[in-house]
């Protein structure tokens, strides 16, 4: 599904769905980081104005996600434990700086290009699990369904954006194959648990 | 104004709007970070799923705000810089917690209460901005009238929010009559520069 070079065990919807309290908090914890991330990315020095509205707009759409997930939380009872630390994101954002400095605006597009990695994955597991619920006839399925079309525009955004920043379309496309590999073995490593990027 | 000890020297709306280009950009970085702050808060451990709604909502006005003045800076062909550090709030943040640990319930009304002392001083300042804008036959004058008013509303809602969460309003009263002393302070020692909280 769109550059993913792995895809996910089919497994893990099912793993996932079994502690629906944990997903939840699990979700809205990668909904507020995805919101944190592209605000900071909207500041960075001298890119252009557009490039960070745009990164302003993702922004404040997964915002109003991070806000759906926690009505769902809150029909349920459910609290907001604090927010793990997201070993598959970090560990992308490390690989992706390894070999040394880049130019800034190279460096600027490999972050749009590694979040619109994790845009994919999340698209992704959204479909997994859209299926999955659907195939219960649990109502939360349309939800899943809507944000898995949201992530797959969220990805295309954050590529147009590196491409654009980086001034140079098939170095962008390259450098996205490459990481693209880089994420899949990640994703491969962390096994499947039942975490939205796990 | 509100719970301010010490007011803005009426000077500083003059001074700041010597350099409008770097107010705004100043402006739009206080709003990200507002933004990123209530945020960050949304999802604090333990903490009522009503309360993280709330600071959810809060982080959306400020990137309504954030996207509005970069709009502005759109229309005027300014360059959006890397946010400074922004002395004044590491500052307020830091006396905030001298006195050792406290329970966390203690900690995070803190943290709220920090963060209304900050709106309260925006406000303030947006209300000089306002007026000093008016004078000058400004169009830009209604747009900080306007957030003036938010300023107000968010400063209320964070203090009642940490009383909530502190479950002890008259203890939540003084520990923000001390914290506003220590914010006139440092508002004092940063001296008149014609940045947002400088």
């Amino acid at each position: 599904m769109l550059c993913l070079t792995r895809p996910t065990n089919p497994a893990w919807a099912d793993i996932a769905l079994a502690d629906l309290p944990a997903l939840l908090v699990d979700h809205a914890h990668c909904e507020m980081k995805a919101a944190s991330n592209a605000l900071s990315l909207a500041t960075r020095t001298g890119i252009p104005i557009k490039v960070a509205a745009a990164l302003a707009d993702l922004a404040e759409e997964e915002l109003r996600h991070f806000r759906a997930v926690l009505d769902l939380l809150a029909e349920r009872g459910i609290t907001l434990a604090a927010p793990e630390v997201d070993t598959y994101a970090a560990e992308l954002r490390r690989r992706s700086t390894v070999g040394g400095a880049r130019p800034p605006s190279v460096s600027f597009a490999d972050r749009l290009l590694v979040g619109a990695l994790i845009e994919a994955r999340s698209c992704e597991r959204f479909h997994l699990l859209a299926e999955a619920l659907a195939a219960r006839g649990d109502a939360l399925a349309p939800f899943y369904r809507e944000l898995f079309a949201c992530e797959a525009r969220h990805y295309t955004t954050l590529v147009d954006l590196a491409a654009d920043i980086a001034g140079d379309p098939r170095a962008v496309r390259e450098r996205l194959s490459e990481l693209a590999t880089i994420e899949g073995e990640i994703a491969a490593s962390l096994g499947t648990r039942g975490t939205m990027h796990g």
